[in-house]
């Protein structure tokens, strides 16, 4: 999937693991444009100056970052290369980490008019982020994601921005990556800088541990105002436009493994696998080849003709000069969701040797294949990639539901032992403090390696009193442990 | 399309310029694949001394590259951000060139053994090379492209590989950007410093300069040995890879504005044009505008339902709020191929006012609309947009063809005059000399401001003496201008 690309923080991503990164774009884009926002590029270089507008907002995420000084390098003397001292930026540029800075001063450029709102942007990029601990696909300090960013005329029209791209990451988690969610709000304390209100999408890893995999942000007339963002209403009056931004990353490929993996490697859901079947001729460098080759080919024709999840049905014939075992093996790993052998004797009996990846083993250990009548399989084949599909949602869905605890009283104990052992999720009611307040409570959670994680949308109303405070609680709230 | 971003050589590429270039990227990205070439990604920051390894290359482009020193900002107490000098890197990161080292480094990983050849991976990425003299679209300090790094058993395959991404692009910007190129070698002095041989497709612009489109390399051995991308043959003997490289960047789009762009803006060729058909209707913010609305809603879904080019056809509803006949004009300009207006009067005619992009005007010098049975223009619309892809491809083969002088025998007194006269290019027969002889010849066309764009593949054979230094010539070879 990936692999240490030999500069710091920075990964190689393979062709299967980029392969779902491109079924990820590809469906996640094609929701974006039906929501009216459309793609553009922005710079890879943002000004120190940018950085310094926004001060205010600078201590959340613009310290740790890549520095861009000089434009030149020159050769030592010695065969060595080095920074060429004379060719030094006037100004240093920074790799973004973000594009918001940029983004909003091309907006403030572009709004003149209401006629001119919503303005709707969206931009696929590499984005740094300097992090001293690095996790494949989880975090790295270059990774690829989306970033939206919107105005709004009002905050009621760019609030309900922010929920329509907070339910359609749901949606897309849920749906595609077969990844449950729980959609909801993160206490102030997790707000992105600068934001009136951040929206998240939290996953359970099989570890118990949540992963926050996309938010939504409500930036009220903060960044409008920094960037001047500005309008001419109907009525001639000028005001601020609203913002908000919203992105999901390379890290929602890590939220797949560690959701869907086993010990075999990863069962890749069968909407964003590159491959959703992969056919493995067994040859034994014999005449008969020829003819296991041919029914492969007529095979893989047959399935090609198929569609599953409104698309055709995506097929590997492996023809590599590497051995069946091998492939097969390879294939398993990677996760492809249906592995199709065939040999000699499948041909001579019309079968497919079929194996499922989500259910690889008999109860005896033994490999689960499924020598199956080849019009029966293709017969069935779309349904069996849609069973598979709903089968890893479904596995998930129901670790996460039974994996939030919702009577815990002393989170300590609870959450007592060390971090590997699997404990899931605490809701619990609370008041919703702010300042100094959540801060106290922040420190006591830290105290105890867990966070809150957000405020689910759906949860049932409170009722009861605020497990930190006591004082009458006003919502339900996420406790855990986070990547 | 795009506009200065602020920051020095770096364009905001907006969504129609980014619609071209994803249309580019989805045509050029099937093509890819079905060549069994696979994505990966590649880091962004590449070690300096990944440059040194490179040495001999050094010279050929790795000078003006933006190097990262530092990766932290701090707080200079007077409200500004600094660069933290205690935040040095051990090691400089250059911000990628061109991925040839990490993807080097990567194949000698990859590669072992002669089942693991041929190795085909393709890059979309940003790269950047500092430009101290940029121009929106050919020659920007970040641009985006897609590189393609082969390996191979032997040249035979290596150059079939190299041959094959040649002509893809051949065919690509003769069909889909219908620009008509000439594919060639590059002379020697022009190949990608290390390669053995440099192809290029060259585009001749409307002011008769070349514009060099794609490129495709045949490495020899040199890449690989310099990465260690070696392999075990079938006998058991270790051999070195061949390798090939082979990209096409946005610089493709400045090719299509400078091919196709007239008084009035971007005509974009159809097959590219992320919006074929553009409904403006005409409202009057009165009783009448639901049933405009209404007929036009009807018309695009007409529309959508017909295929061209292989596709469905791309049609967007213009519903902003601004006046209809700037609407028409920022389409015109933006170059959506067929533009249709609909007013109260067509929907009662049951017609629609088409415009022609490609033929704007009578003769007379009035908008040349064409208000036709709406039956009759769905039924002809998508042979209309083939016809007008085809008749910019046809417009600028001849401009091509027409501009190719034979008969030069005073390149001095051809191209003399202003830089802004059209002249177009020359051809002549030459020796192909190396070396010294060919450093002269290059000195030679430099006081002219020219240079040998390629020896077509496709020229009749040589059949008369050098034009340089009268020995016996070998191949034609185009001279002329260049961006």
């Amino acid at each position: 999937m990936a692999e240490e690309s030999g500069v710091r923080g920075c990964m190689v991503i393979k062709p299967w693991g980029y392969g779902i990164w491109e079924r990820i774009q590809k469906l996640m884009d094609a929701e974006i444009k039906l929501a009216g926002v459309e793609n553009c590029y922005f710079p890879l270089f943002i000004p120190l100056s940018f950085f310094e507008k926004e001060a205010d907002h600078v201590d959340g995420f613009a310290k740790e970052m890549a520095v861009v000084t000089h434009h030149r390098l020159i050769a030592d003397g010695n065969g060595k290369l080095v920074v060429d001292p004379s060719a030094k930026l006037e100004e240093p540029l920074v790799v973004r980490p973000t594009s918001e800075t940029v983004i909003g001063a091309a907006m403030s450029r572009w709004v003149q008019s209401w006629r001119d709102l919503p303005l709707m942007v969206n931009q696929w990029a590499n984005v740094v982020r300097w992090e001293m601990r690095t996790r494949m696909f989880l975090r790295t300090s270059e990774f690829l994601w989306q970033e939206g960013h919107t105005a709004h005329a009002d905050k009621a029209d760019a609030m309900s921005e922010t929920l329509r791209a907070l339910e359609m990451y749901r949606a897309f988690a849920e749906g595609p990556l077969a990844m449950p969610v729980v959609a909801g709000e993160k206490p102030e304390n997790e707000r992105f800088p600068g934001a009136d209100a951040t929206y998240s999408i939290e996953a359970m890893m099989q570890d118990g541990k949540a992963l926050q995999a996309g938010t939504s942000h409500y930036l009220g007339t903060t960044f409008a105002e920094a960037a001047g963002i500005k309008y001419q209403d109907k009525d001639g009056n000028h005001a601020l436009a609203h913002t908000t931004s919203w992105g999901v990353s390379t890290r929602l490929i890590g939220g797949v493994i560690m959701t869907h993996g086993d010990d075999d490697g990863l069962r890749c859901p069968p909407q964003i696998a590159p491959q959703q079947i992969v056919i493995i001729p067994m040859l034994r460098d014999d005449d008969g080849d020829a003819a296991v080759l041919d029914y492969c080919r007529t095979l893989a024709g047959e399935l090609r003709g198929l569609s599953a999840f409104g698309e055709p049905v995506r097929v590997l014939l492996d023809t590599k000069a590497t051995k069946a075992q091998t492939k097969r093996w390879s294939w398993v790993k990677k996760g492809a969701p249906i592995i199709v052998e065939i040999g000699p004797r499948d041909v001579a009996d019309g079968k497919a040797a079929v194996i499922r990846r989500d259910k690889l083993y008999q109860d005896s250990g033994k490999l689960a294949t499924a020598f199956t009548l080849r019009a029966e399989f293709v017969g069935g084949a779309a349904a069996l990639l849609e069973d598979i599909q709903v089968g890893l949602y479904t596995e998930a869905k129901l670790r996460l539901d039974a994996n939030i605890a919702r009577d815990v009283t002393d989170l300590a104990a609870h959450f007592k032992g060390d971090d590997a052992k699997f404990v899931g999720w605490v809701e619990v009611q609370w008041a919703r403090p702010t300042g100094a307040a959540l801060e106290k409570i922040v420190e006591q959670l830290k105290a105890l390696k867990l966070t809150m994680r957000n405020a689910p949308l759906d949860a049932v109303a409170a009722d009861g009193v605020c497990f930190f405070t006591g004082e009458k609680a006003v919502e339900r709230a996420l406790v855990g442990r986070t990547y």
